[in-house]
């Protein structure tokens, strides 16, 4: 089985780290593909970098293989899910949906953690849209500035802490991970905490492996039916290949 | 992998087909055990009934192997899997929640499909207390006789049919199947429907070997913490083995 | 007229003291019975013992005396009453249910305060269940060990307190009492706050005379129609009198 | 126990319909009073009448007999409650309300049958505030012209028993009448419907008694505290006495 | 263009601050009319209050001029709209849905400020059957005695001030005053706080104009067809003119 | 006053066809200038379209003249909005939302009418996340053949006045129309219909002049920050000017 990670943004390192990720925890015969868009932000955080990963993401699905099983949508909170799904014939599992269904499978409700305070409205929206709000406690983020993420792994580490101890005060009993990348985070979070800890990647791999192993697709009865056939100039933007 | 597919009533041949359905879809080297409780109604429908299961599930929940890595609860809208939660340190996927997961990821709302009109208030409450109920566009139901769906498989069929068309009406995308041990209805209705359709058995299994596979199980911060020790006279049910 | 108070554990002291609360507040003429199941938990926390009481409860249900008007389910936040509203013909009330539907005639919006923690998402549940958690501003716990809450009555008073204080903060202008069988616990607390305090047990009371009087049951319609006909192996689990 | 049945209208008639119903199942020892505004519309259908019979029922409320012990607010869907609560110190049931309390006890869901469409919207509104929307199925009217409703009895219950058909087609199991002052209009639809059937001045009448009964009467803490001693020119309207 | 600015309460400089308000930001050719009810409070805190300035404003409206084009009602979570709509053919803005809807196009989740703790519940009301209380995080108050916002403009600028951090703590992003003629209050709290601050008077005037440049107008299809002709003695309070 | 007409596609007669549309209710002294993205889809239907014509919009964003005072988003159910906000420091009105947010003012509740089917779920979505939902009625699609809808004007009109008499039954009492672009249809509507019609592009350019008339744009506290200063290889998609 052939599983796309596709990673939101264009930075080469975060899309290797996703596909490791999912690597790591991918059933043998699962052969875990990195890709990434061919232009856009080289990180996604707020609705105007969202909107641009969506569309260079869907103009990047114009380029899969031909034996892709199932496509995992590595942006936490990002937008486009319902264009792959219209676009593509195969599976598509968005890594905010994947860690919030198995996380309400394993407590009464959780929360997401993510890493800057701007994403949470729309990480509400993402998960509202698609329902599963309903059990989500809280969404809270590390807070800590751009730099210090990008810089300070320890610092970041103990923020993404002190934010889930914050979701887990308002009612979560799971903690899902709203970013992706951080290597040995999911670790280092369920060590110092008294419950579960997802890595949304992680999540998403399996459901997608789940899907395929059901011979389960999307619907393509209404909402998703393939894009019509029309005139877009200007698209694709990657020349075909 | 062990994973206990455990019926929710007392017939044995019910037990079997569920086993078997969950074996068709296991991964290799996934052990799949039917079990079924020692006592209780030889079907359930209805809240009278789903609570005698609730209970006599628990009690042969104390018979489990050692060796199980997670268990599928095979009830669809029966009661029971919090406290399964509590009682087990293993994840606990209750088939109800299995379909609706997997749907939700496939088009925009999805329906369920039961056998008895009765049974529709009762899976509306499961689904919402599972917080799952957001993107459910219908709950309906063949509508037969409990006599005719014994005994008429080809009748039921149709009536199933019937049923999710009328769903669909009503804006499912996706059809979950609201019952279990009918062998080739998933089969039958893909065949003369236009949208993907859910066995609850299938993705239930599916999610827990997911689950498993990922390391993960069920939050023991505060609501699932196991029960109080504590005098339950009378309790189990069933002799200790 | 003739009530069955039903409490949901196996402590008969407990079973006296909720009686004794039902016959203070009775009307002229209003019977009293109390009742207790032949077998389960001497106490229930936490949604495991809950299910176990609502089998109980259900088994204990069958053994009703025949001139029986109404049944109080005396189990704050504990589950099975669907169950008794299908198997019972006389009007069932839920002591969770009855103090929501009196506080909500009281205060803008209500809050509920028990015991311990763990019960809060059960008591959710049910209140969402029974379409009345819309008008709940907070449920909280008191918070002390199990010990604590037996053993040391004015501890746990004035846990309580506080507990009531968090929820008038959250908005509540009316406390309803999650517990049960604590002798004059609403007294002290209707001494101590600035809100009316409803317990449970009496609201229950009052609205299971108000049924009778009004010549309304339960509604048989449908979803709590009489449990059908069926082999049950093992039911009813106490020996039939 | 003196409790005032409040008419929202002018019309003697049906006050007196009113209070006979009440008389016809209140506690032996209970007084009732019926009332009505001195001045207004001599029936409410919409929100302009409903506003004005607010008012005219606030005012009236100034010359209640001092050992008043409970007040019932019959306008089924009439504005006004929250301003009652504010105004007296006894406990105030609005009939909209008591329907939909001892409905929610007697079937999973219910509806409520007025006799004009126009009323439908401001019913919505006034158990939404209440809190009570979420158990309702429907709420539908006969949908007869006003003339037909005030002079052909027969013809009105008919036009109420199709339209009950049609909220049980929707999901209530039980039936709030939601209108008063038609004698035997609950009989009628008794036997004619498979569901319970409430008068929701008979349910108000039941539980303004079970709240004096208990000692419980409006919290005073926020909300509901008594209004601000102001200037009010012109108020009341009516001569004080 | 002719604009009725309605006040709820019989104060007469603030009715003419409201106007003076309406007027500032009124487009060339518009006309503001401040008026206010005949009869009432002088200021309205509560439901009481409020359902008598409902009533009130109602019978000063069978006063207006002939060729108003829209009415503006003035009075921050106060009852009446809907019978205004009703009663007039001309569009009927309230300020507290005036201000929502503006606010919901400037931040992802707005708050409302208002003076006195006790109107918070009913704003909300005013909000939910509005539907717009969906993107509200919070409504809070400034929370001084009467007499101090009476009588210390800047100690109630301050609290004000204080009140809207709160909410922007608690997720808002826009604020929206919930009280009428403070003059000034929008400036200083624009000056003070990182948010858009909406002052609803001056967003129901634009509305206001808006509905009328389009020639748009309340629907008088069903729930807001005119009032039925029939006996209201007593009504209208005030003589006719 | 500038107020650009985003279209969302790149057909130049839609683009022309809005911008008349919002020229004819403009007040005087307001400026309408079409815009359109230098490419993308000649129409949007469905979410992969609406994601590209969301990037394509933002781009060409990037080249809005510097006088602009506001921009209407014209493309109803389409995405992009929340970007906008972010990148633009003048107030942005999405025409979903207009429609709405004037609809609400005019009845009880609203229903939207638009072309294809498969946009329904789309338009839901967009409305959900802009907390109006609440108030919709329906939504529902006039669901002719993409041809006819290009080719038959008067069959068009026609199925969206079917759609429009569905969504009055549904509980509808104004009509938003959800398209853009037919010249004459709300005129058409009107006649035939009792209930109010909204033409959403222009209901988006009076709340435009509105938001311009009182100082107010978006909050740029914190979900609508500008975007990071970041590396985006291949963005803007069109050359700067």
């Amino acid at each position: 089985m052939n599983i796309v990670v596709m990673n939101c943004n264009t930075t080469a390192s975060m899309t290797e780290a996703m596909a490791s990720t999912a690597r790591s925890v991918a059933a043998p015969g699962t052969v875990i593909i990195g890709m990434q868009p061919n232009w856009g932000p080289d990180s996604a955080e707020g609705y105007f970098d969202s909107y641009l990963t969506a569309a260079a993401v869907l103009d990047r699905m114009t380029q899969l293989p031909d034996d892709v099983d199932a496509v995992v949508m590595a942006g936490f909170g990002e937008h486009g899910r319902e264009g792959a799904r219209e676009l593509l014939t195969v599976p598509v599992v968005d890594v905010t949906e994947a860690g919030a269904h198995l996380a309400l499978m394993l407590g009464h409700r959780y929360g997401v953690v993510t890493t800057l305070r701007r994403a949470i409205a729309q990480i509400s929206d993402s998960l509202t849209t698609a329902n599963l709000l309903g059990g989500c406690a809280a969404i809270d983020a590390a807070d800590l500035g751009v730099l210090e993420i990008e810089e300070d792994v320890e610092a970041t580490r103990k923020a993404m802490l002190v934010a889930a101890h914050r979701v887990i005060e308002r009612g979560a009993e799971v903690i899902v991970l709203g970013c992706a990348g951080m290597v040995g985070l999911r670790e280092y979070l369920e060590e110092e905490l008294p419950v579960p800890v997802i890595d949304s990647i992680e999540a998403a791999t399996k459901l997608a492996e789940s899907l395929v192993g059901l011979g389960l697709s999307t619907s393509k009865y209404l909402t998703y039916a393939a894009p019509r056939t029309k005139k877009r100039p200007g698209w694709p933007i990657s020349p075909s290949q």
